[in-house]
């Protein structure tokens, strides 16, 4: 008889077949698995499932008696109270590197679709703006890649392969990171020192109560009003309503923004803006990303019910 | 007394500021020089300024009777009849390679914007859309570039450097072109070839009768219904009827154009579609772009009225 396992977030189905074919899964779908399934149910569940960005507290845990194991879907798992885990002996596992490709692929993605305008651009040419000859303000000649200085806040898997890709573009890069690293960008001791450098502030950092609001008003205004910031990382990085105020007063010239403070992100004084690129926390959206943290999963919750430490253990 | 040059496309007055510093500028602003100015006003003109995508042929030519150096703002000159050029002794000139990180920077931006379908996501999260979860067919996981098949068509400057970006996302990078280049890099010595073996076909070739539809009905079917077209280089490389009813019936899965058999290009319904991402001739438009074409036009012209050769001539 396959083992047991809570779904506790709201993920689409089609990600969850492959670990359903091996484990019965009990989906809570993003509600609380008290609300959803009955406490005997709950009672022998050993395992659960969820994305590293969802709240999951110590009561929640106490919902079910004899949760062992949480593996987060993802490379997060700053939702999941470690403290509270830790004290009720349940291991936490996450999937890591999996999603570092396809998320450092998206930060690209959106820094040259912000600095390139590519959303007005397209809309220039579809609505017939073109065609028509009409003046357009945001096409004016932008500055290009050659020589741009690029700053990498955090230089994980994921800030790495930023690093890497955005060097093919005869950048400058720089980073900075609690740790100096043995790799050929320029270190920077602080955030400070990297937003007063850079043009562009890719944001590849853990989330945690250190780096929460890390980039506020004065990050934004040492980045100048040349500046741009992208986030694939978590929004509580990023002070939002500081940066939306940069965004409309020229504080900060655009911005590309996968994830947000509160997701989804509902239309707001950011969607309204003309200067940024806002995607749906699909940093990690590709077919073989999704493959690689399934993997990542399975291996995790088969480690646990065969009785061996996690494969993928947070530490 | 400075010099007098005619232009002769119509281009943005910001362009040539630096250029009407050193010249006197007779701007025909995209019309025929003999609608715009007397025949005595064109009859001391001996170099004129035009963007090598318009049609300049023999005819208009001959409104400049003194005419001896046609100047192009960028890389192409295929507007200009080279033959008729070269019966009246008019020397032509370009800004070889003066936009090739500009233009491949765009190359790249469309590439990524396209497959990550970056336009149908950030409406996604503007409208509201991902605040209601609405459900998205647009939004599937996508296939990530790691191992992905890129194609180029072309391997002049800007063909390098797109080839040099695209590598680093981890892709494998193919091209064809009339002669194998010794670089890193899987030749194939047809096009049909090259569609064959791709996922993404990257056109970076120079317009001419040669490459005229080059892209077409055929090579869209090689490239098979998870391809993916690039387009930075002359719309009239593609068979744009026939791209378009590819997109429409999933013979081909998207494209990103910046450049069209007719330009401006009018709503149609190519701009219908929601798999395509489309800028108004935008490759080039960067400051430094403008500013590195700039410095070769005005080389050119000093060159030419010092009584030298061009400085850039097209061979």
């Amino acid at each position: 008889m396959p083992e047991k396992v809570l779904i506790y977030s709201k993920f689409p189905k089609t990600l969850m077949v492959r670990i359903g074919e091996r484990f019965e899964l009990l989906d809570a779908a993003g509600k609380q698995p008290g609300e959803v399934f009955s406490a005997e149910q709950l009672s022998t569940v050993r395992a659960m499932i969820t994305a590293g960005g969802t709240q999951l507290p110590g009561d929640v845990m106490d919902t079910l008696p004899k949760l062992a194991a949480i593996v987060c879907y993802g490379t997060g798992y700053d939702g999941v109270d470690l403290a509270a885990a830790k004290e009720r002996n349940i291991a936490v596992g996450n999937s890591p590197g999996a999603n570092a490709a396809s998320v450092a692929d998206l930060a690209v993605t959106l820094m040259l679709t912000a600095t390139r305008r590519i959303i007005p651009a397209d809309a220039f040419v579809r609505d017939g703006s073109w065609a028509a000859s009409k003046p357009s303000p945001l096409l004016r000649a932008v500055p290009g890649n050659p020589g741009r200085r690029i700053g990498i806040y955090g230089m994980g898997e994921i800030g790495r392969k930023i690093a890497a890709r955005m060097a093919a573009f005869e950048t400058e890069v720089g980073y900075f990171s609690r740790t100096k690293h043995d790799l050929p960008y320029r270190y920077f001791d602080s955030l400070e020192r990297l937003a007063d450098w850079c043009n562009v502030l890719m944001i590849a950092v853990r989330a945690g109560a250190d780096t929460h609001h890390a980039v506020n008003a004065g990050i934004l205004k040492k980045l100048g009003p040349d500046g741009y910031v992208v986030n694939i990382a978590r929004g509580s990085v990023i002070d939002e309503a500081a940066l939306t105020a940069a965004l409309q007063n020229n504080v900060t010239a655009g911005a590309g923004l996968d994830v947000f403070e509160k997701e989804p992100h509902s239309p707001s004084a950011l969607a309204a803006l003309p200067n940024v690129v806002l995607t749906p926390h699909v940093g990690g959206h590709t077919t073989d990303s999704h493959a690689a943290m399934q993997d990542c999963v399975i291996a995790n919750l088969e480690a646990f019910f065969a009785g061996r430490p996690l494969e993928y253990p947070v530490r």
